[in-house]
């Protein structure tokens, strides 16, 4: 990424703002900095970092004294222009200066509290609307570069839960594998892990479970779910495994969610609602009498962030567009007893959903 | 820490709120909710989790429902009403209704503007203060528990400096000496690497600096810094070291920056504003001649943040009080050139400071 991609989204951003109705972006480190500027400071100190992108005229960065060498550096630091506060400086006075006094502006979720508040008392006159709900689809729409970031991070963790079947199971604490696992999706290629689940028999009926001390025994249903970051992009895959055979009301259950996931995947098209998406999975389950067990959504974009918009739930009516990446993931959880869940990171093409993932869906038996 | 240790907190929350007029406080997960409760959610969603602490009636949590299983386990659960959201609700609303109308709420500095908003949004009579402006105080006086595990932290620190200095630093890339301390600060039981400074000659005279590509050579200043977490508090120690003798002016340079750091030490003492403890290092470093090169604050807080109040600042009139603990980590930063910094963690006592730290300030030489 040179100085003109990053120009290019600023652009796009700025078209986007405009169109709705907003005076500009306010945006502090974090993926919505990272994805306009490539920008990130060297290390977090609280230290006001802020990225203001207005509707006419130039981005304007101001950073902290200290990070001011380091900003000099950066990719898109010829498109920027540059301020550094120093020490007992007012850092919103500076940007304040910045701001149409009466304008509206989108201002990236994750921007702390303390610093709304700071812009809101300074310039009373202007109002806010958080990024995503004002430009839900800015970085909903992924870039060639993108897409091929994202499978390459599917990829990585394809051949991570393809290894993890190599593992021993049975007489393990969950914990155990889980570090196993994280350690596999490391030595991949992964540069983060975000989480990797191992919810054995009835742990794995908790959607919210991580990995804890439970002992994984003969005869257990197991949820496997990793993810993490890859050159800064997510992947996100989910794979039910047991331990032995499985019983027949497990295999049931693991065929319904698969199939649950495959109907879900096939509603992928340009234009469709995301709760399409979500309706089409739900469906299949609540047909087979399982409608109650579904507890989650089915799915989440997918991109610098673990999740993002679009989100696949009931009441989402963005159309999906081409570009769009986004995790189907739906589950079943039996509580007391067992879960399944199966997922995946999908991409929106002009013809339908491809699946950026390729490892088995059917429930591997592990020892 | 069990339930009534938070019980306890919570109780010295309130308190606080209420003698600031505030009618409750708003927190979502970060340190804020972790000293308040001890809750984390098991995983980053995006979905909101929020703790309302209100003066007059029960703290209340609301999680997203795949996390109701985690927080009822939480050490703290027993002290608090536990609500869960269901997919496709509206988790603001339930928030809303906890709230006093027109009531003033202290709410975390890192909040997210997009929840920060949504209850502007939901509820406009309510209105909102950063937790750290409207309670600078409230964790910056650490109980015996904390300043137990903040000299914990610092004692880790100061053997991973004390190894660190069995190193090669000479003809070693400035990265690979600090990828090394970064595994000694794991070994000796950091959990978190908050960052590892490693600034050699020229690059040591930036303080925004982390680690490059320059190749260390015989003859360099380099500055060493680190900071992490252990048991959940911060270590944050800063040496300067020399690869082989160091020039009279380089040493000369380095004693003014103990001596700075020495008199800041010894301004600490119950009832002293923050600003003191900046001016004296300041003045020592002034009179010498240097003084525009220190070009940051003397220190600031240290506790389950790297960077919290007192801030050690010129215009910070806050008082000292015991149980503070903070940095004292003045430098000299000659541009083109060199730097040094020397930087301890310290706590205030009824008598005046303690170090937290007990590794040699001396500039050590290395090879």
């Amino acid at each position: 990424m040179a100085r003109e991609d990053y120009e290019r989204r600023m652009a796009r951003a700025v078209r986007a703002a405009e169109d709705a109705g907003l005076a500009g972006l306010i945006v502090t480190p974090g993926p919505a900095m990272g994805w306009l500027c490539g920008y990130a400071p060297p290390r977090s100190r609280g230290l006001l970092t802020m990225l203001v992108v207005p509707v006419g005229g130039r981005p304007k960065l101001l950073v902290p004294a200290e990070d001011k060498a380091v900003a000099e550096r950066a990719a898109a630091a010829g498109a920027l222009e540059l301020s550094a506060w120093a020490e007992g400086a007012d850092p919103y006075g500076v940007v304040v200066k910045w701001l149409s006094q009466q304008g509206r502006y989108g201002v990236s979720d994750m921007t702390w509290a303390r610093d709304l508040l700071a812009l809101q008392r300074a310039a009373p006159g202007t109002s806010y609307i958080a990024l995503t709900e004002a430009l839900p689809m800015l970085r909903a729409v992924k870039d060639a570069f993108e897409v091929e970031r994202l499978s390459e991070a599917a990829a990585a963790s394809d051949a991570t839960y393809e290894a993890a079947l190599g593992l021993r199971f049975a007489g393990r604490r969950e914990r155990e594998v889980a570090a196993d696992v994280a350690r596999l999706l490391t030595e991949g290629g992964h540069d983060v892990v975000a989480f990797t689940v191992v919810g054995s028999g009835p742990e794995g009926a908790d959607p919210g479970h991580e990995a804890g001390e439970r002992v994984i025994a003969d005869g257990d249903m197991v949820v496997l779910h990793v993810a993490g970051l890859k050159d800064g992009y997510c992947s996100n895959t989910a794979r039910t495994v047991h331990v032995g055979p499985p019983s027949a009301e497990e295999r049931k259950v693991h065929d319904l969610v698969r199939e649950a996931q495959q109907a879900a995947f096939e509603a992928v098209r340009p234009g469709a609602a995301c709760q399409e998406i979500d309706r089409a999975a739900r469906r299949v389950i609540k047909a087979a009498g399982y409608g109650e067990y579904f507890t989650h959504r089915t799915g989440h974009g997918v991109g610098a962030v673990p999740h993002e918009p679009p989100y696949l739930v009931e009441g989402e009516q963005l159309p999906l567009a081409p570009g769009m990446c986004f995790s189907i993931e739906p589950g079943i959880y039996l509580p007391g007893r067992f879960g399944a869940r199966v997922g995946d990171t999908v991409t929106c093409t002009e013809t339908g959903g491809r699946w950026l993932n390729g490892s088995d869906r059917a429930m591997a038996v592990v020892e």
